[in-house]
C-alpha cells in the first residue's frame, strides 16, 4: 500500500507499507481524495513530533464495517470511549485521544486508512468527492456555532483571513443569517462568495464588530482581531501558533473581550451545509495531484497564497 | 483643599487646590477613606499618562445632590449618558468615558471629590467606612458573575493570586455556592478565608478546573491559568499587563479554552455582599495613613506582598 509517511526529523516521503489488517470496531476505507491543510505543513516541519502517515481530510469508500460499500468521511479524533469527556460526546477533548494523521494514528494520504466505526459518516449523494474532502474544515467552522449555542452570535461578524479556513467560516456564519464581512489578502479571487451573503472588505474599521474570527493562521491575526472587536465583543481564535509570541492583552481586560479558542467540530452539520449548498468549496481548490506526486502537492501547498491542494488517491 | 496630585512625568505629591465648584448633576463628596490599588501604582509610574488627583476607591459623605448627608461610594466610570453603550447600562464601556482618578477625572485622594449623581450609591449602615472602601474592588469581583450570567460558572473554581483582588474574587465565587480554591504566595495570612468557604491550596494540579481566575497581577498569571484549566474551560483574566509580553496561546485553541477579560463591575451586588458578610475585607488591610502621609502610603503599597493600604482623609 502506497502511503505518504513522516519519520521523525525527516521530510515526508512515499513508501510502500503493509495494508492495515481488519480490526474489530474499525473500518478500512479505500481513500479517494485527501486534502492538505496548514496543520499538515506544520507537522512536516516537526510540530507535535508526529510520525506516521500524514493527512486527516479525506473521502473514501468503506471496505468493511457498518457502512461497507458507502462513501464516507471520518471525524478525526479517536477518543478512549470511556472517560467523562467521551461520554459527554467530547471525544475531541479526550485526554487519551489519538488524532488521524496528527497524533498517534496513521492518516489518509495512503491508499487505505483505518478508522473507528463510530467516527464514520456516510456522504450524501448531493456531495461529490472533491467537495466531501472539505467536511473536516467545514466542521471546524461549524464548531463556532456549537460553542456559541448558549449565548448566540451577534453580528455583524468579521472573518480575518481568506485562505483555506476563512471563506468556510464566513459562509457558515452567513448561512445563520448573520451579516458577515471577510478581510484578507486575495479577495479578488473570492467574487463568488458575495453570492453566499459574505461581503469582502478592503480595510477593517476599529472597534466595530461584536464577533470577529481570526482564521489568518498568522501571528498578527489575534492582535488584528482585538483591534476590530467592540468592547464586550467576542474573538474566536482559530489560528494555532505553535510557540510563544508577543501579545498585548491589555485591551482584553479593559474592553472585557472574550476570546474563544476553537478547533475541530461536528461533521453532521458540515455535511448538511455542503449538501444543500449553503457552503461552496470548489473555487477554493488550487490544485490536485496524484498520490504518487504527494511531495509536489506539499510544495504547492506551501507556496504563499495557495489555498486547498487535493491529492487524488484512487 | 489638600489633594494627592500626579503631574505628567513627575511623582505624585500633596498640593493645595481650590475646592471643586458646585455643578448641576454632580455631587460633592467629603472623602473619609480612600484605598490604594495596583492601578494607582501603575498610574504613578506613567501608565495612561494620567494627570490629576489620584484615587478611585473611597467612601465619603455627600455634601449636596440627591444623597446629601448620606455616606456614599461611587462607580468610577463617567459615561456620556447618550451613546448606545450608556443607554444599555454599560457606561463603563462608553467610548467617551472619564474614569475617576484614572482617565480625565480627578480622583478621591483629596478632601473633596466631585462625582456625577447617578454614579453614587448610599452605603448601608451595616458596612463601616473601612469596609466600604472595598466596594469598588468587590464590584470588580462581582463583574465575573455578571459576565457569566448567560452560561453560568462551573466549579470547582481556582483563583490565582492572594493579594488585593484574589481573596475578594474567591469569596464572591464561594458565596455563589461554588467550590473555590485559592492559590498564592502568602496563604498563611489567609486562614480566616477558609470560614468563607475558600480552600487554600499550596500547589495547583494541571488541567483540573472548569473555571480559573487570574488575579495575580503578574505576567505569569495567564499562562499559569491556562495550565490549570480543563479543556473547554473558562479563564477569567483580571490581570492587566500594560505592554506586550510573550505568551503561548496554542492550548487556547487546542483545548478550546475561553478567556474572558474582566474589569469594573456593578456596585449594588458588591454592597449587598459587604453588608451581609458574605465578603469579609478587614484582614486585607495592611496599613492606614493620613492624607498628609500619602507619599508614605504609596511607598508602603509598593512593597512586595503588601495588600490594601488605606488613606484616612477626614
Amino acid at each position: 500500500v502506497l502511503a505518504f509517511v513522516l519519520e521523525r526529523g525527516g521530510a515526508p516521503k512515499l513508501v510502500e507499507r503493509p495494508e492495515p489488517p481488519p480490526r474489530r470496531g474499525w473500518t478500512r476505507v479505500r481513500v479517494r481524495f485527501a486534502g492538505i491543510c496548514s496543520t499538515d505543513l506544520e507537522l512536516a516541519r516537526g510540530y507535535m513530533d508526529f510520525e506516521g502517515v500524514l493527512g486527516h481530510e479525506f473521502v473514501g469508500e468503506a471496505l468493511d464495517g457498518p457502512l461497507a460499500g458507502r462513501r464516507v468521511v471520518a471525524e478525526i479524533n479517536f477518543g478512549c470511549g470511556r472517560c467523562e469527556r467521551c461520554l459527554r460526546g467530547l471525544a475531541r477533548h479526550c485526554p487519551d485521544r489519538r488524532v488521524l494523521g496528527i497524533l498517534g494514528a496513521d492518516g489518509a494520504l495512503a491508499e487505505f486508512v483505518a478508522v473507528p466505526d463510530g467516527n464514520l459518516h456516510a456522504v450524501p449523494d448531493a456531495v461529490d468527492d472533491r467537495t466531501a474532502v472539505f467536511t473536516e474544515p467545514v466542521a471546524a467552522a461549524c464548531e463556532i456555532l456549537e460553542q456559541s449555542a448558549a449565548r448566540g452570535l451577534e453580528g455583524p461578524a468579521l472573518v480575518l483571513g481568506d485562505g483555506k479556513l476563512g471563506p468556510l467560516v464566513a459562509q457558515v456564519l452567513a448561512g445563520e443569517g448573520l451579516e458577515v464581512h471577510l478581510h484578507g489578502r486575495h479577495l479578488d479571487r473570492l467574487a463568488w462568495i458575495e453570492e453566499r451573503g459574505v461581503r469582502r472588505i478592503e480595510s477593517v474599521p476599529a472597534r466595530r464588530y461584536p464577533t470577529v474570527v481570526d482564521a489568518t493562521g498568522s501571528r498578527s491575526g489575534l492582535q488584528a482581531a482585538l483591534a476590530a472587536v467592540v468592547p464586550r465583543g467576542t474573538v474566536v481564535l482559530k489560528t494555532t501558533v505553535a510557540d510563544r509570541y508577543e501579545l498585548n492583552l491589555a485591551p482584553v481586560v479593559v474592553d472585557e473581550i472574550t476570546i474563544v479558542g476553537s478547533r475541530c467540530g461536528p461533521f453532521a452539520p458540515a455535511l448538511e451545509r455542503l449538501a444543500d449548498g449553503r457552503v461552496r468549496v470548489d473555487p477554493l481548490v488550487d490544485g490536485c495531484y496524484p498520490l504518487e506526486e504527494a511531495e509536489r502537492a506539499f510544495e504547492a501547498a506551501r507556496r504563499p497564497g495557495t489555498r486547498k491542494i487535493l491529492v487524488a488517491v484512487s
